[in-house]
C-alpha cells in the first residue's frame, strides 16, 4: 500500500512539473520531493608514517606530543552531497565551486533566496554539490599547510566584480544591504593544503565514475579544471562553465600567446590533439557576466577577465574549427546586464538558470 | 491552484506518517518532502587590517605579495545547513559534531546508509547541521593556523571505540569491510584555526536566537560546549547528547575533585549557582555506547571513556539534585550492545533513533 502511495505522490509530482515548466522562473516555492540524498567522500590518497602504532603507548590523544609511528592519514578526497529529485531526469548536474569558494557557491544566496542547488532540483536535476580536495568538508590534506589569515575581503570585491571598492558598478545584480555583505565576504574560505589541479581533476573523474554521464556546472578557477576533467573523462555529457579564468586547453601546436593584464599574465596549455578532440564531443556553453571592458581599463578586478573572455574567445574557436560546439554569451551581448563573476547567485540568478535550462533542452541533455 | 496541490500533498504526507509512526525503524525509504532548505554563517567576527585599500594597487591577487592594508577578513562565524520537512514539528533539531569532525557526522553513514539528517528529517524536525567556527565548512578563521598533516587514524580507531587498533571490539557495530573504514577516517578533519570553545558557544547561541528553542543535539566535545550553550540560552529547548567528554559545569562549590586516565586528566568547571540553576530546567538526555570499562582498563582509548562517563554520572546526580531533568543512558545496561563512540551512525542506529524518538515524545518535545 505504501508502494502503491509514492507512485501516485511521483505521479502527481510529475504533473505539477508539467504544469508549471511553461514559467520556471517563478518556481522558488512549494516542496522539494527528495527521492534520496546523502553524502560521501571520493578520491584521495593515503599517507602511513614510518613505524608501527602501538595502541597502548601511543593511543591516547596530546596534540603537542602525539606519535604518529605506523599511523595512516586518508586526505586529499572531495566531498560530494547529493540529492535525487523524485521525478528526476538522466543526467545528474554535479556543480563545482571556483577559488577561495566551496560548495555554498551554489546554495543559498547571500541575500537569502535559492541558488542553482535548489533551483535545478526544483527543475528535476540530480545535483552533486562538491568541494574540492582541501577545501571546505574535503579538510583532510595529506600535505602541511600554514594559513596565514590575510585579510582580503576587499580584493575580492574586485575580481568578483561587484565594483571597484568601495564603489559598487551602477545597476550591478547584487543586494547591497549589510547583512548580505556580509554573509558573501564569509562565503571565501582558504585552502587547507597546497592547491592541486591535478588531484582536484582525479577525484572529480572519479565522482564521474559514480555518477555516470552527467552536465558538469563550473565557476572561475574550476571552469579550467573542468576542462582538463572532460580531456580524460567520457562521463561528462555536457559543461555549463561561468566565468573560467584559467587552464584553457589548446592543441600543442595552436597554443595562443598568453595575455598580459594588470597583475599577472594569462597563459594556454598545449595538449596532444588526440585529448583536445573530446571537447569536440560534447556540447559546451559559457557565461560571463558584466562590466568586463574588452580593452584593459587600469582596474586589476576587471583587467583579469578582460583576459580570460579574449582567451575564452580564442578558446571556443579552436574547439569549434575542430567541429565542436561551444558557446560563448557575453550577458550583456544578450540584453542582460549588471553581473558579477557569480551569475548564479545574483538578484536576476532565475534569469540565468532560464537561460540555463533552454540550453540544455537545446542540446538534449 | 497549484496551492490547493501543495496542501493535498502535505496533507497525504501526514497521512503517510500517521500510518507508520507505529514503526520508526524501518522508515529510511519513500520520498522526503522539504518544505524549505538552504544554508547561512552565523556568528563570526570582523578583523581589519590597517592602513587603507587601493583598489588599483592591491586589486589584483598574488598569493605571495598580496597586500592586506585597509582590508577586511570576515570569519570565526558557523556555517549551518538546514531542512524543514513539510509537516514539521515545533522544534527544530540542532546537530553538533564532535572533536576532529563535521557536519558529515550526522549525514550517510561510513557504510552508505541514512544518518540521524535524514533519519529525523523522516520523523518531520527541521534539521539544521551546523559546522563549528573554523571547522569544515566554516573555514575561515581570523586566527592564522598552521596545520602538521600528521597521520592520527589509529588513535581516532580506539578514542572512537571501534577496537584496540588493529583488532575490532567482537560484535561492535561498525561495518569493518575496506570502503567503509575508508570513508569513516575521511570524515576526520583538522582545525582550521585555534579551537577555541567560547567562540563555538557563541555562535551557536546566535544560532538559536534565529531557530528559537530547539532540540540541541551534541556530540562528545559539542557535548561539554551543549552545556555551556545551554548555562547561557533560553532557546534550549531540550539536550539529546552523545558520549559527552569534557566540560562538564558544576555549582562553583561542588566542583568534583579531577580524574586521572591513562594520557590524561578529566576535570569538571566551575560556574556560578545561578548559571547552574538553568539545567535544571531542560530534559537531557545522554547515552554512551558499549566497552566503557568502570575500572581503569589499561588501554587508553577506553580509559578516557572510563572517566568521562564516571564525570557524567556526577554531574546528571548534581543537576537532578538541584531538581533537574537529566537521564544517563549505558546502553550496555539497556541491552544494547556493541555501540561505538557515534551510536548515531552504528550499524543498529535506527534502534538509538527509536530511543531518542521515545525520550523525546516522553519530554513532550
Amino acid at each position: 500500500m505504501r508502494v502503491g502511495f509514492y507512485l501516485m505522490l511521483i505521479t502527481m509530482f510529475t504533473d505539477c512539473k508539467d504544469a508549471t515548466s511553461s514559467a520556471p522562473s517563478d518556481a522558488t516555492e512549494g516542496l522539494l520531493a527528495i527521492k534520496e540524498q546523502g553524502s560521501f567522500f571520493v578520491g584521495g590518497s593515503v599517507k602511513t608514517a614510518p613505524g608501527v602504532f602501538d595502541p597502548i603507548a601511543h593511543g591516547f590523544f596530546n596534540p603537542s606530543s602525539q606519535a604518529s609511528e605506523g599511523q595512516t592519514l586518508h586526505g586529499d578526497h572531495a566531498y560530494v552531497f547529493y540529492q535525487v529529485p523524485a521525478d528526476a531526469r538522466e543526467h545528474p548536474i554535479v556543480m563545482w565551486h571556483g577559488y577561495g569558494q566551496f560548495s555554498k557557491t551554489w546554495e543559498t544566496t547571500p541575500d537569502g533566496r535559492e541558488g542553482f542547488q535548489n533551483i535545478f532540483l526544483r527543475r528535476n536535476w540530480p545535483v552533486y554539490v562538491l568541494d574540492q580536495p582541501r577545501r571546505g568538508r574535503a579538510g583532510r590534506s595529506s600535505e602541511p599547510v600554514t594559513i596565514d589569515a590575510r585579510p582580503s575581503d576587499q580584493l575580492w570585491f574586485g575580481i568578483f566584480r561587484l565594483g571597484v571598492y568601495p564603489d559598487f558598478y551602477p545597476g550591478v545584480q547584487f543586494k547591497q544591504d549589510a547583512e548580505t555583505v556580509d554573509q558573501y565576504f564569509r562565503q571565501i574560505t582558504p585552502d587547507i593544503g597546497p592547491l592541486d589541479i591535478d588531484l582536484n581533476v582525479a577525484a572529480v573523474i572519479e565522482l564521474l565514475e559514480r555518477t555516470g554521464p552527467s552536465i558538469l556546472m563550473t565557476h572561475s578557477h574550476s571552469g579550467g579544471m573542468g576542462w582538463l576533467t572532460a580531456l580524460r573523462s567520457d562521463k561528462v555529457a555536457g559543461i555549463v562553465c561561468f566565468e573560467p579564468g584559467s587552464n584553457f586547453p589548446f592543441p600543442e601546436d595552436k597554443v595562443p600567446e598568453p595575455i598580459n593584464y594588470l597583475g599577472g599574465v594569462l597563459s594556454a596549455r598545449g595538449v596532444p590533439d588526440a585529448d583536445f578532440t573530446r571537447l569536440t564531443k560534447i556540447p559546451i556553453v559559457i557565461y560571463y557576466g558584466d562590466n568586463i571592458p574588452r580593452e584593459p581599463s587600469g582596474k586589476p578586478g576587471e583587467e583579469q577577465w578582460t583576459a580570460a573572455l579574449a582567451m575564452a574567445e580564442k578558446w571556443r574557436d579552436a574547439v569549434n574549427d575542430r567541429g565542436g560546439d561551444v558557446s560563448l554569451v557575453y550577458l550583456p551581448d544578450v540584453g542582460i546586464t549588471g553581473n558579477t563573476h557569480f551569475p548564479f547567485s545574483d538578484l536576476n540568478n532565475l534569469e540565468i538558470a532560464d537561460l540555463v535550462s533552454n540550453w540544455l533542452a537545446e542540446k538534449k541533455l
